[in-house]
């Protein structure tokens, strides 16, 4: 897949998003991004973007919650390539094991307050 | 499934080989870490053994190379769930987005030699 | 000392407010938490609590301050401990030396805001 | 250069402003900070405090968003260290090589915001 | 205490180790770091050594396993501070909460190697 | 500047060194890796090629060892970009002030070890 088929499935305005808020300040971002994320990483071919993107949840909950606000994206992503609630929940967990404990709640949080928001069931 | 029945698919040596390492120094080490980790994370229903390793994966490469030892036996975890060294490598690669590029070639370095040393093809 | 005990010194009140807060959406958290970090790690012979606690406010401060929710929290079982509102600042202050000035700073903000609210004398 | 000549450049009310805040609590933290920080440091000769200070935003960026705080005070000391905004956001982006693109996205909107506030415009 | 006679106890030979290695390339690095982390820190009053230690070792675990190097010589002054050999791997292990697992294996790695080659029981 | 003219500056041999590791297992790595790196970042205007690299060093010293190869590699293109041994041993030792003193000495030591193997005075 090229970056444009890969952001239909998992985001469809993040580019425009991206680039109306940070090209007038730093010319050229949103398109940076949009090349290295979702054309040379995520469009690459041999693992699903459902899987591709529950390992970025894992990754951002290990990092820790300094990548809260990618997180809440990504965790909206993660929904729209076809994963359920409950594995994502599950993969911020098993965190716990490699990131400590601090970095696998403050995942929780991130994930219990969106799914709330959006009036998902987190056990679905 | 159970923490036994979760290591006889990744390592069924793991209990004895903590136990041999650390226990003497250190009692109830082998345990408690595999309890923790597999009996109460890689146990649990709801995301299967091998997507559970490849976040695993995504998660000790973002973390940085300071968890290159930790990296190279779940690789060997990651594999006996079923996944192909192909897809580790993707999931390695697709960390330097996160993590960024020194985490991800130092995982890739992992990956890779681990790969020679037992013969894989890495693009199988 | 088995979890309930350590807990009865720390925090009683926090394991149901980690049912009450996590296991609808994730079922066994509080348990887990509770058995991995308060009877297999606090609740070992060898160590007092109040020293476990002032590691514990040690490795938080210096890994910077996205721990800052586990930070407050933990301050108050280290005055729960036996520790003095001095004693945790001193080794949040020496954290500066190991973790990096920003991380000693984001920990001595969340210290003094916490005893501002309890009416505690940081000096004493 | 001695810290107060540093200082003077940087930001002339950063010795006081740390005494108020901390040194009631924590005796002698202001003058330890900029002791180490502007005397032991900075004030060293051989690289300018321009170049010191894009190398402070490139640290600070890299370390993730848990310096968000040190990370807008050191934009202003950049500013008076004589950097043009523009420069800031090159150094910012280029993060996302090393610490990754969470770091670098959170370092964009503390300077974003910044710049903002005081009326810069970014591309200047 | 002043530096020296914190240094008198923790390591009498650090100041000229230090001298030697690092300050014909960077002049000052070794008054430098002795008078901040030694004069500055572990001088002041209000906490003892042994607990300082303890702590600095929590810290160095958590932080990860790039600080092995630092981790093996504070081990050795946490011994010369007073603290026995399983006091220092009890914080190693606590910190598999916070820093997560391979953090807490990493650095029981360094102390048990580290016992073993001075011939200390690591249950003693 | 485009990446070829950057790397003919920094490293000429770059491009074909990760082809040679990497692109046999990972078809693709060092073209994605020379686009993001050198064309989309450092091939950008606004800040020259020496000071980018004097903050690529302090961000790979800030964020600690386990980026010690990449730490190494940069400080021979910060030569090629112009900067002398003094000044990138001045920047590892400032980012004590903000990433620890363990990440500053373990880059010192990356640094130091660096200039002997190719005779440079490291005050030079």
């Amino acid at each position: 897949m090229n970056a444009e088929q890969v952001l239909n499935v998992l985001n469809p305005e993040l580019k425009n998003a991206l680039a109306d808020r940070y090209d007038a300040a730093l010319p050229g971002m949103s398109a940076g991004l949009v090349d290295w994320a979702y054309e040379k990483h995520y469009g690459r071919d041999g693992v699903d973007l459902k899987t591709r993107q529950l390992c970025t949840i894992a990754a951002l909950t290990a990092m820790g919650g300094h990548t809260a606000p990618q997180l809440a994206a990504n965790i909206e992503h993660t929904l729209n390539a076809g994963a359920r609630p409950s594995e994502i929940l599950e993969i911020i967990w098993q965190m716990a094991v490699y990131g400590g404990m601090p970095a696998s709640i403050n995942g929780l949080n991130v994930a219990i307050k969106l799914f709330d928001e959006k009036g998902l069931d987190p056990r679905s």
